[in-house]
């Protein structure tokens, strides 16, 4: 699959060390906007990672790797390791934060005493990031496997260019499928509150030429009872042993509406989003974030003022409602 | 059950006839402003189902009914005749429309010779509407007898005061058990695109002091997973012979979700609501809308300009996924 020539058509990059700094696209503006930020310290890192500026399982793994580029003194220990916390905890859901920082710490503890340890811990963050790209690319050719010649695929949230260090997972397989001369229409769920779909993967898809319809959330049950939706993809913020896994609010519902309407729902997530230590879905802890995300669209008050929320972002699919995981190494079936 | 202080509680009124005028709360503007506009031609009130100032399968009927008594010439053929095509046609999938526009005309077909009869109309409108108000106060009392003690109820759209003639439906279940001192709690589903929950039901259910929470819609099967909801009441915008019902988009996953984890579904709806002409609901039409309304939220652009849309006001609950359908003559199971 062309994978340079789909970054090249995206002509984005969410995340990118250059110079020194950690430069990123600030997708809370996106599709208004496209403005990049250049963060110097860790302290920036863990914000915009906090303020969804940066979102997706892969991508803020990859952003943590570089944020611990930014330490400023990387032999200090308390330096190193208070960052290392700070970056874990910025989001408690997406297992790939702990995953890149491990990693991080590791090249550490091997390079302590030696002079280039900033060196190479930069080389170890672009790594991950290079990988990350390379899985998507993996993932992408496994899934096309499921894609008929002709495809109505349904998504949620964003898992595109802009969640990874590459062309994304479910979208990877989105755009492979594209690319390789299928003839496929996406349905993209807006994925309300932050409205990722609508925001961000309608956004990449115009880039990238893919047929797309969007819909408001509500509008999945009812394409799936006419026929309209063959498969259901999405990305995944953590996979416990049994395939259970965290995803975008939002998921679980569309699993349930899936498996009701005989339609085949599939996640897309690399290795990386695979939690060791947990062996089912009941361990993943579900961040809750703030009221305002519901009461309010932009800055725009949808709701009275004060109005009682509950926000979790993300939900737990239990395995029996999918038919399978699809990772860089191929697909994982429950 | 005090039904006029429900009512002053609210302190609203979304349409009343005023010295020739219809007044109508316009629902556009929820819940920042509370704004009345005076209608005085047909063709505003048309307008004005049509852009969603008034909406709400009942209330829309006791809309088109005060509408026909603003025709400029009654005892004209011509004009009470596309005045009531009109009116019928303002939205197509609600059938209260054609059911009040119905009772109009045999006012009129009555009292023809009659000098009398814009008043004979403005008393049929004023009788509908009052007729309305009644069955609301019967639906809360059937419907009471399905809450418990203690319940978490989930709610989509608004069937509401906002929607009726009266204290609502769905709504006028949840506040006859709220008055009659149960400890109710209420799951307010935002419902994109039009977010007639954030906007009217928070802010009924405000005015009214019922405990709730506002969620995404996506959030409902999180919540029934968490065993936190009791008990589904919807509205509903058309009822079939075989219970098959028209409601807001949205409603047939929810129904989907709620079967899924055993939760009792019920629709609230007075007769009017039901279509004799129609056995199923494969013969209710659904009403598409503008793309717009999927891609901004008020003034905030929240999609790719130009992204395609696909919006569908409404969509179909079959039978077999409720356990009754509460009228103001009692529940009516499938």
């Amino acid at each position: 699959m062309p994978t340079i020539d789909i970054l090249k058509l995206l002509n984005f990059t969410p995340a990118k060390w250059d110079d020194g700094a950690l430069v990123i696209l600030d997708q809370r503006l996106l599709p208004e906007k496209e403005e990049y930020r250049r963060l110097i310290t860790v302290a920036e890192v863990v914000e915009a990672i906090r303020n969804l500026s940066v979102r997706g399982a892969p991508l803020i793994g990859v952003v943590a790797a570089y944020g611990l580029c930014l330490v400023y003194d990387p032999q200090n220990d308390d330096d190193f390791k208070s960052s290392c916390r700070l970056l874990r905890n910025a989001r408690p859901t997406a297992v790939n934060l702990a995953w890149a920082v491990d990693r991080m710490n590791a090249v550490r503890v091997d390079a302590l005493r030696n002079e280039n340890l900033r060196h190479k811990l930069i080389n170890e963050a672009k790594k991950i990031h290079d990988e990350g790209a390379e899985m998507c690319v993996k993932i992408g050719q496994h899934g096309n496997e499921l894609i008929p010649q002709t495809c109505n695929i349904l998504t949620h949230c964003n898992a595109g260019a802009l969640a990874t260090g590459g062309i994304g997972t479910a979208l990877g397989v989105i755009y492979a499928a594209h690319f390789s001369g299928k003839k496929i229409h996406v349905w993209v769920d807006e994925t309300r509150p932050i409205l990722q779909g609508a925001r961000l993967t309608a956004w990449e898809l115009s880039k990238a030429g893919v047929p797309y319809t969007l819909i408001s959330d509500n509008m999945a049950a009812t394409l799936m009872a006419q026929g309209k939706v063959d498969l259901v993809i999405t990305g995944a913020d953590r996979v416990a042993a049994n395939l259970d896994f965290a995803n975008k609010i939002g998921t679980y519902g569309l699993a349930v509406i899936a498996k009701y309407h005989h339609v085949p729902f599939y996640a897309a997530a690399p290795s990386s989003t695979f939690d060791p230590h947990c062996s089912d879905g009941k361990c993943i802890e579900i961040e809750n974030r703030a009221a305002d995300e519901v009461r309010m669209v932009g800055a725009q008050m949808i709701a009275p003022s004060g109005a009682p929320v509950y926000n979790p972002a993300f939900d737990v699919t239990p395995h029996e409602l999918i038919a399978g995981i699809v990772t860089e190494k191929g697909i994982v079936k429950p």
